[in-house]
């Protein structure tokens, strides 16, 4: 064998997670496992790799572009680049033994070859909610409950929930004749709060060709503000009259009604009849949020409903609501914003090894805390005492048991609090009872 | 566009996870990582793709020919095939950062292109435990512990853990002097349990070309039996003036002693003279772990220590003891053996839509009801009762909550418990704690 080294590295735009950053990463992923059960979701995965045809099928030029594609024997294979495309394929897949309306949840990695920059990976976690195959308007509230529930649960107060309508939007479109404009009005209507409205009305006069007056229609949107009731109230005489802009209206009020008896407030949940989200997919509601304290950092859980979400693979009429947590996204979020702890174990008692010959010992102290639901590390070997000491500090465990000769004679141990350097004798007794309550208590303090 | 369908379907070999086999799926993991948690191990995770060069360094041609390897612009890139040469990689890179010694757990896909048969995939989870950067003899006390705790957790209770020393038969190899044959004699010793003694005798006198009586030295390991502390003492007269084999039978001697000291006996843990797994990798205690009730489905758990983990990319010298958990075959074991609970829901409890106009009131009592730790499930239409209930019984709810206007009007509601149809009226006043404590404790029972 030769002796020449491998330089050890990843790929560009991969990466490792080390323990500081997969510990608050699996706490996510366990928050939004159990927010979205406590609403009756349930997981489902699919595979990494699927046919080409099937996941090129509704992207984008640009996601066909971006996929990691290539040839397995005789077959023309790709990572995904979503959850969504798989999810329509699944349900398409298994529509009879699934049933209707299905709830899902699925987290998992996605792969897209984007070109990387900072904080942008071409690995990363999604974390999807959809609700499948019903109309209901009920969904539709749910799925904001959910993402207030889920950015609470992780530990957000301060965030926006902004709300949409797509019927209103294109119902206005459709008052102002400009529905076959849509494409390009909207793209020039999702800068507005970059641009301006001056901006956006050049924009709009210039690739439409429409008169003012019905850019004026459209631009009256931006015109709309106060509190959410107060919106609703101004969409009343830009949706007059057409039918598709009504009927969003109606439902957006449902949304805030419903929302706000259950105490969501403009603090949290917020109509923004500017925002858009993609141009042909979505066709009711939609939502995106913004931590309040990282403004520009983009949306962290947008979604929407949709009135077909299979038909590349079913004449199964599916519509349906859903929403994505970008959950690499949030932890980048929480990482700028200082809210990721400095900890590197999962164990925060260490037993230090003082004495070789009594490991039997150490390890049965281990296994009755153990037992009475305290991780606790053993350290593997009798190094010196500060060695082990200084590997408790570093991984920031909280306590520290010392015992030799003399505490197992005596029937005791030392428990070294790491935040003030207090010791604590307690007794070994009982399967170390005594010592589990008195680690639990600090513990929860 | 085109009205053609694209059949929905996935590639040979990968598959699909429903809600009823994800559910339990998930519960796996979740249990996994608790156990590993206990114990002080880290989580981490590494990049799917990596170069080539790094993931063939290791690979023996097999897993080489298995890999998905392809062309990603200019590089040479692979979908990782294991946990392990990751791990390796990812310790060479980040010493450093990580400090010595080192515990992680790693929960994650991999992809072999293996000919795809009945219960072997392309991709399947793997899930990992490692002690890096220590020769301690405790490191191989705990991962013997940690794999007790881990399947009796999972919910067996009748396994075995079959135990080895590598170093015992290294050295009873060089007393015979046939350390030259070593690949040959133990690929032969494999076979022992499915060929039995004489045709492994035939096999070495053929590949060896070694006397008899040294391969009878050999042999004399088939006649070991008993309980694991008279298998030690048989060990003594074999391992007898060889240095490195007396070691191995002490470090066998060190981990039953402290084991039993735990309360493991022989019903599940035996030492297993004959098992080598794998011919070069391993170079002390050897592990694997058995279900009683499906005796020939093969490992479901095994590992061992290593001299040196991570030579191809670093000088560092990082000897270490590691498992793996095969969760996705563990997963197909469960199958087998019936231990997969047919539920479709993640929530026990089910509201119905019975009067659309109450659509806010059954929103709040589902929110009260969440707030107290119930996951519930609000059927999303106001649909006819019976095709509610169908739903809730078809995924497997337990409980389901009626309430039209009658009850709102008297203050209560009608909660059905679905195993035996009983009925039971409970006051929905005090945000709904009576129903919350009601469902509790019939949920726990």
């Amino acid at each position: 064998m030769s002796n020449q080294l491998i330089q050890p590295r990843t790929l560009s735009g991969f990466r490792d997670f080390l323990p500081e950053m997969m510990i608050p990463r699996e706490k996510l992923m366990e928050t939004a496992r159990k927010v979205y059960r406590s609403y009756g979701f349930v997981p489902i995965d699919t595979p990494t790799l699927e046919l080409s045809e099937i996941l090129c099928g509704k992207g984008s030029e640009e996601t066909d572009r971006q996929m990691y594609r290539f040839q397995h024997g005789k077959r023309d294979v790709a990572m995904r680049f979503d959850l969504t495309v798989p999810l329509a394929r699944f349900v398409a897949q298994h529509h009879n033994e699934l049933g209707m309306p299905f709830k899902r949840y699925h987290i998992g990695n996605v792969w897209r070859g984007e070109r990387p920059q900072a904080g942008r990976f071409r690995e990363f976690a999604q974390c999807d909610f959809d609700t499948i195959g019903t109309n209901s308007i009920a969904s539709d509230i749910e799925t904001v409950l959910v993402i207030n529930d889920l950015i609470r649960a992780i530990g957000f107060e301060q965030f926006k929930i902004r709300l949409n309508n797509r019927k209103v939007l294109n119902g206005i479109l459709e008052k102002a004749n400009l529905a076959e404009h849509s494409v390009a009005v909207l793209r020039a209507l999702d800068k507005l709060p970059k641009i301006g409205p001056e901006k956006v009305r050049l924009e709009m006069l210039e690739t439409t060709g429409a008169p003012d007056s019905s850019i004026d229609q459209i631009l009256m949107l931006s015109q709309i503000s106060g509190t959410n009731r107060e919106i609703i109230q101004q969409l009343g005489t830009l949706c007059e009259g057409n039918e598709l802009a009504e009927q969003g209206r109606e439902q957006l009020s449902e949304v805030i009604d419903a929302t706000q008896a259950l105490g969501l407030t403009e603090q949290n949940l917020e109509i923004d009849v500017s925002i858009a989200r993609g141009l042909d997919y979505y066709t009711g509601t939609i939502v995106e949020t913004f931590l309040t304290d990282l403004p520009s950092f983009g949306s962290i859980c947008s979604g929407g409903r949709y009135d077909s979400l299979a038909q590349l693979y079913t004449k199964q009429q599916l519509p349906g609501i859903g929403a994505s947590l970008g959950l690499d996204r949030l932890l980048a979020a929480m990482q700028q914003l200082d809210l990721i702890p400095n900890t590197k174990t999962t164990a925060e008692v260490m037993i230090v090894q003082f004495d070789k010959s009594k490991l039997s010992e150490y390890l049965k102290l281990a296994a009755d805390l153990r037992r009475q639901g305290i991780a606790v590390e053993l350290y593997p070997e009798s190094k010196k005492l500060n060695q082990q000491f200084k590997y408790a500090d570093r991984r920031g465990a909280r306590a520290v048991i010392i015992a030799g000769t003399d505490e197992f004679a005596s029937g005791v141990v030392q428990v070294k609090w790491l935040a003030d350097g207090t010791q604590t004798e307690l007794p070994l007794a009982e399967n170390s009872n005594e010592i589990a309550e008195w680690l639990k208590t600090r513990l929860t303090d």
